[in-house]
């Protein structure tokens, strides 16, 4: 018979340790300043933006740049979903089985904003 | 110390029975009808499509009858990634969880096809 | 001086006649087979997506036929809108000039719908 | 019989005067400050992104502000849409009707490259 040390073993492989003197760290730890250089890098993009309308350039470059930046948005956020859903969803499923559906509720309400956005 | 037995019944109140008869079941099922008939109507949509360009009707209807077809099949889509994760992965974690990360991975790159479509 | 007929030469060359009879047709007419065809072939997919569900196929292959369904409704929506600013809008500017901000703003709603579904 | 002149006329009171000196200005000139005021808003809103990762802010709060930025970027873009359309593509077929298909398949692929990001 499996027991839950053996099972809390099994999942633990899964997912680098998040939990550190019993407080709860996100999931995307791991590659956070990796996120952080490319939000400074839209950060870059949108200052782009703003001193392409001050200087009046052409609205087709602007529109051209815009969709680089939101494509870039985009990407920042599927990486976080992937690693909400593989670090701190599966962490709740294992920790607090009671809490998973909740969490699963709240990813896809998160996924449902993103996709309308 | 928890077994994996009170383990599984902490799981398994927060899913409805999705196995029977070792044969497992995707997480759509109970409200399978439902979707059933949203795509019927969304097949009809597309036909009306058909019929307009048909007609040779105005452009912007037929652009407008074009989005109220696409934010349906997206609603379909998000309830069934919704249940997908409430159930099949869910499921996976509970029964075989060195398949999750895995599940999980194939969870996001769907989502990912679908916000770039 | 240009007269209103030399001007009028000028446009007529850059979009097929789509006045006959003083009746107008749409700027998709040159096209129409091509777009009853691929609505055809979308109308399948949405049948085959009906079909998935009624045999319960996995929930991911799902997903990702709904993702060609949508990009192929994308894709003759903007198909759609390059023919309705190349042949309606133009027309209007040509034949009707007070209508133009009308007609612009009118593609660009749609437009906007259309991103936001 | 309506004269080149007369014509212009009719085209004008569409959209205010964009060529002086010579010097064609983008369509979005009357409501730059507008737009300049938005996109400090979006680059502040990613700034915060940058400082929700650095605080190790919950996942899914991130990404509700992810979203939030990404609607912010596609109202500014389909704001300048508009304009452009309404000015720079009106102006072309004004004064250089010869231009005016291919400043429609501009414009048509930056929507299309929009919509796909």
């Amino acid at each position: 018979m499996e027991t839950h040390d053996s099972h809390q073993d099994q999942l633990s492989h899964l997912s680098p340790s998040t939990v550190e003197n019993d407080q709860v760290h996100p999931g995307y730890l791991e590659t956070k300043d990796s996120y952080l250089k490319r939000l400074r890098r839209i950060e870059g993009q949108v200052r782009g933006l703003h001193r392409m309308i001050c200087e009046e350039q052409y609205c087709i470059d602007i529109l051209t740049q815009i969709a680089a930046a939101t494509k870039a948005l985009e990407s920042v956020a599927l990486g976080l979903l992937h690693e909400h859903l593989s670090h701190c969803v599966l962490q709740a499923i294992q920790s607090e089985p009671e809490t998973a559906k909740e969490k699963v509720a709240e990813a896809t309400a998160a996924i449902s904003r993103f996709v309308k956005s």
